[in-house]
């Protein structure tokens, strides 16, 4: 991940072309630096082409006066003056043996310890510089492009304009390209050509755009003769970086220097200036005491923030102010391929780049109805016919919650009084949660989440929950369900393995199943005893319950949930049932939605959260026909009045089109059908229900004496440890897992990009901790936490 | 703006790079499609360099056997062969006249208008190939690069790669930053050579992203005898583009062929896929009847749609199937600075590609932690200590409501019970609206909005209204509060100019003001005297209410509002005032904040809509630091709970840093200092109330006989007609104002990019037809609606 030293400022040069001038404008700066008497490192990379052309040479050669202060290298070196992806090809070729390529990780791990390394042997003031391939889309060795190569480093970057003719262009999009990836370019550099004069061009289109531009003199043609290239080239050099300390190159140094110290001080200010200016949701300020309390991301990708660390700088060995964490919430439950996925950044450019945000009532647009049209293709399959866009899964619910009253009000025939609509009531599970605005809130019990003006508007029933035990999976119920009173749950039936727990159709006669059926139809045909308030619908979160703890609900229960609310003996007309699969659907939970494992659909839907690939907010209602006919006539009062300025925006709709390409090949990879198998009963190759995590993982740590029991599906970790005991085991999750913030400093190589140490930044709801990942997460990034969970609770059982 | 022709194919070529060969691949495909009898149009709009190597002449004497179907034009020569920019500059310098350059509206003119005439003359099956200059950003004549330059045309595009070393990464950026501005890119066409191997690499990265490939055979190198080389030349195209019709050549004709032929196929389906598959926002599906009544929105530029309508084919002189409407509600009042702005485009990919989103609470970013700053030093300045974030004027002014209860309860230090919390008032406007979810309009009064679950917590006022009714400026007062009965409102108050009436320090010592006074005074004694509701809060929307019907308030009455619930002899506890100015904030209305305007502050303030440029949803609310410490404790539950996924993501704050970036440069521009001065009182220069919209056109569009009043602020342009007279006056807004969705076809060059007639998007509130612009809505699109706009309905009068 990013490096960021303060002793050592480093910039990364790339080339709006090759044959730019990379090599002879960082020659110079290296020059510069020189002789400003600070220590350089220069690094190459990857070189190709000829041993005497190759640029770590040149740099030696013509470090200038000072040039004991310059240290130059090359990680990677080939013969053949190609891009490196066919150079290294071309080895292999040549040299009749496969010359091994290295992967993008391996090729960013070396570099990234060559700059540690630096960084350990370097005091204050020294500079380095890193110079790519050819020009920023130039193909690294595994075939990657050279920004997308570096981009988990993200160094701040310099960018050697191009002075021929067509340079205007090929420097623009380079600067484009870089920007789409979310590099900071401190600097761009060229050649000063009096003729195509691109300089005078750039330097005030960059101006208007807040970027340096500096124009420098361009070299000498090259003479056949060496020792008169080389003395032609020197005096080319000694007049560009004069001893004097004078002119264009040192202004850019000091540019730089200044970019560097500006970055640092910034970074350094902003936990103390969003304590100032910041309202967090969800957090109690006055709790958060110190500046160190604070996360300050200065970056994302894959499945790590880059924070900074202050105190980094203090340690005996210099370490990198910027760390990285990893994403353990997968930052709040959005993340489905990582932080910086370039297709997402396109996606969203494009729809900007087309659209912006346009009208949509009575209009359409590409984006939209794809996605729309896919949606009813994938959770909505069967039964869905519509989509309603909001903005996120509070507003989808909103928007859920007056379908289902009024299609409710219109299939029942009842003529209402105001009041009584305003007391319709819905069915649920103690445990929900549907968002923070206020009709989300009423679908929910009263409690924690609380504010004055929310009411209740409903009855919840206990959940039976699944989880695993002792290393057993097994369904426990609550007192009302059980023989047991208090706080205690029984467990009631014990499975072989997770895939028999959500084979709900194979359960529905088992005398469990009789017990729920009872249970449900004695207590509905009380709550229709109740005048004052009408049951209208039934919502729930299918499978599990997030926000209220990472509940796993009995699938069984909420199956014949729905059937009894379906059953016209009970209900002459049927609730309609809203799944508020916000959290759990589009494979947060390893299933499109939930509906096919619980083998019945909804009415009405919510998708929100990984539908955007982590990367915005956009939310969608899905309705059955039943419900949208609700609502169509010849008046427009009847219509649903519900919308949001940017209803079905381009931007949110693009990026979610992009996300759900990105998921269905996930979904086919090797990845997700190797996890799968694991999962699997003995004798099958495929599971109903399974886990990124290794079920040999989820069975030990259940078996822990602090941990009550552990629950996963999916992408989802649930670990709840028992808080009643005494001793260590009283710890509760948020203090015993302190530590995870912290990076591990055990000297191995760590599976963040880079192999940087990293810290784990998770979240918790009450005694329960959870962990998530994306879709695309590494099983050497889950295996690391693993790792680290459970040297972590297994220690506090030891001690 | 876009063309789009059934019998003509147009596509626009790029090039990666300068000396990629676009004239080249273009002469084959001018060939091919000549070759399949194919009517071929090729345009060079600018060409530069020696005559005898223009591109047109090229294409002239190698368009091959069937060349008598080739047509090849160039609009603008210079022979310099530099940049374009550059050689208008050149020819100018060295002719020693100022050679004149076309401006960029010009320009997109002159093409726009080449391509209607070929169109005019051609039949089906004709071909078109627009072929840029240098690369895709060489800047045009203006200085304008090249895709920004052409994207009014929004022409789909072929991008010619760069075979050379070097021309992965060119063709690479380029194709991201036509994506960028969001083209369609249909083919990408490069030499093979083999040494280098680029096709190789792009094939396949390109099949990765869906785009369509060819590599052709590079030409022969040049020779110096003139003859000789036109016969090396034209050998090489007939190898190239056989007469069996056979090859790559061919094969990438016939795709471009069906790219077309699919996308109009798309467009034609889309009106009903979108009836099959959508559920839009306030629309009674029932009313809309056939597919010519949904809007298909291609693509949008600046202030216009390009809608598609299937009938321009079968006019006698086909027109383009794409045509400019003028999109006139700012699509829903969010748009800033016009659609597709590629800054905005840029600015959202960057913050993509650098964190996606990022988990907030107790974190920051700098995007985030920027765009609160700024906003406390802009629309909370001087009184807001905090931001808050959510994802649209709904959600924000939910947490406003969330702030204002819970402050009010914890100043006032009563203890109240949970049903005396949960019916907690506010006190606020009839016709006030704050948005669609529950807790937003439950502090509203129920009407039309109404949903089941809606209840209406509060009290209401009428408010007296500012107009301009025959031609004068004055304030109305409502039944309640003249001496008049009924529907009827009294003129209370006539003004000079609008900047009298908001001038409201001024007018606080009036006659009317101590009315005012009397009038709030005495109703809220009323009300705090009944105990079922306690007053907890003053919600408003200042100065205008949007949704309730464009209603101009009068701000005096605000003022004192505002001063009276902050009187300590009524109030012994201020109630927290909210400022609704999702709408009319951020200079919608010519100002950044209706406090200065009223003289007082808020203690919570909202914006949404023009936060974020159009493009993407956002919101935020400002809180003092009264309303915050409410909340701050040493108790989690204190906090202020609610919270979205995606809070503070970096992609909205980007864009809305990027976009006041923008609106700042905008509010010193001499367009909006001439537009203030236009408005300012005799012998001033500056006015507290202004507007885009002239005000000789408002007075005489107010002195109609069917227009009952009209009102404008800053971008907005009110018109009530009147709908109790008989005859032609009874028209509702909406039936009077119909024709002018369809484009004005009086042969004139219209104010649309290109200068095609354009039909106007507009939406109606009752009788109220309202008009909004962007902040840099040029004067001549503004002349160009008040013209339709009087032309409309002046015409109605004369009937």
């Amino acid at each position: 991940m990013s490096h960021l030293y303060k002793h050592l400022r480093i910039h990364q040069v790339f080339g709006a072309n090759t044959d730019v001038g990379k090599t002879i404008i960082t020659t110079a700066l290296v020059r510069a630096s020189a002789l400003n008497n600070n220590r350089v490192f220069y690094l190459k990379p990857v070189s190709t082409g000829a041993p005497q052309d190759a640029d770590d040479g040149h740099i030696k050669r013509h470090a200038g006066p000072q040039k004991h202060l310059v240290d130059a290298h090359c990680l990677f070196r080939y013969g053949d003056p190609v891009s490196p992806h066919l150079a290294a090809k071309m080895a292999s070729e040549t040299q009749g043996v496969k010359v091994s390529v290295p992967s993008d990780e391996t090729f960013v791990g070396s570099i990234a310890e060559h700059i540690r390394k630096r960084a350990r042997a370097a005091s204050l003031g020294a500079h380095m510089y890193v110079e790519t391939a050819g020009g920023v889309h130039s193909p690294t060795l595994s075939g990657t492009t050279q920004l997308d190569s570096y981009r988990p480093l993200f160094l701040p970057t310099i960018l050697i304009g191009d002075s021929k003719l067509g340079g205007i262009s090929s420097t623009i999009s380079s600067f484009e390209s870089l920007l789409l990836r979310g590099y900071i370019i401190d600097a761009i550099l060229l050649f000063r050509d009096e003729y195509y004069r691109n300089f005078e061009y750039l330097t005030q289109y960059f101006a208007e755009r807040g970027i340096h531009v500096t124009a420098l003199d361009p070299p000498p043609p090259r003479l056949d003769d060496p020792s008169e290239n080389f003395a032609n080239t020197e005096k080319y050099y000694s007049n560009l970086v004069p001893p004097s300390q004078q002119g264009d190159v040192f202004t850019a140094l000091e540019h730089l220097n200044e970019c560097h110290a500006r970055r640092i001080q910034e970074l350094d200010s902003m936990p103390r200036r969003t304590s100032d200016a910041i309202w967090w949701p969800f957090v109690q300020h006055g709790l958060v005491k110190t500046e160190k309390d604070v996360t300050v991301i200065d970056s994302a990708w894959s499945d790590f923030f880059s924070i900074y660390d202050a105190s980094r700088e203090r340690t005996s060995q210099p370490a990198s102010l910027l760390q990285p964490q990893l994403d353990g919430s997968a930052s709040w439950w959005t993340q489905a391929v990582g932080h910086g996925h370039p297709t997402l950044a396109l996606a969203a450019a494009n729809a900007a780049g087309r659209y912006g945000h346009v009208m949509f009532p009575q209009a359409t647009h590409l984006p939209a109805l794809k996605l729309a049209e896919r949606l009813l293709q994938g959770p909505g399959k069967g039964w869905a016919s519509r989509v309603f866009f909001s903005d996120n899964g509070s507003t989808g619910m909103e928007a859920a919650l007056k379908m289902a009253l009024r299609s409710f009000i219109v299939s029942s025939g009842l003529e209402l009084s105001s009041a009584e609509k305003k007391n319709l009531g819905v069915i649920g599970l103690k445990g929900s949660y549907h968002g923070d605005t206020i009709g989300a809130m009423d679908a929910c019990e009263e409690g924690v989440y609380a504010c004055e003006w929310h009411e209740a508007k409903g009855y919840w029933f206990e959940p039976p929950t699944v989880s695993v035990r002792q290393g057993q999976v097994a369904v426990s119920l609550p007192p009302a369900l059980s023989s047991l009173s208090g706080d205690q749950h029984q467990v009631a039936e014990a499975f072989e393995t997770l895939s028999h727990v959500y084979d709900v159709e194979q359960r529905l006669e088992s005398p469990l199943a009789r017990h729920y059926r009872r249970y449900l139809e004695k207590h509905m045909r009380h709550l229709q005893a109740d005048s004052s308030r009408k049951l209208a619908a039934l919502v729930i979160e299918p499978i599990v319950m997030g926000a209220g703890g990472m509940i796993f609900v009995d699938p069984l229960f909420q199956r014949i949930m729905v059937d009894v609310v379906r059953d016209p003996t009970l209900f002459p007309t049927a609730l309609p049932v809203i799944f508020d699969e916000v959290f759990v659907g589009l494979y947060r939970l390893g299933f499109e939605s939930a509906g096919p494992l619980l083998g019945v659909s909804p009415d009405i839907s919510v998708n929100a959260k990984i539908l955007t690939g982590g990367v915005l907010p956009l939310a969608v209602t899905l309705a059955s026909d039943r419900i949208f006919q609700a609502f169509n006539s010849e008046s427009k009062v009847d219509a649903l009045l519900h919308g949001h300025s940017y209803t079905a925006h381009a931007v949110g709709c693009q990026v979610a089109n992009a996300t759900l390409d990105m998921v269905g090949r996930l979904v086919e990879s090797d990845q997700w059908l190797g996890a799968i198998r694991k999962w699997a009963p003995e004798g099958a190759t495929s599971s109903r229900a399974w886990s990124f995590w290794d079920p040999k993982f989820i069975a030990s740590i259940s078996c822990l004496d602090i941990v009550d029991e552990a629950m996963t599906l999916g992408t989802v970790l649930a670990i709840k440890f028992k808080d009643d005991d005494a001793g260590y085991a009283s710890h509760s999750a948020q203090t015993l897992l302190q530590s995870l913030r912290l990076p591990l400093e055990d000297g191995s190589s760590s599976a963040a990009p880079g192999g940087a140490p990293f810290g784990v930044h998770y979240r918790t709801l009450g005694n329960v901790a959870y962990f998530m990942s994306s879709l695309n997460t590494s099983r050497a990034t889950i295996e690391a936490l693993e790792e680290r969970l459970w040297r972590l609770v297994s220690d506090v059982r030891r001690s």
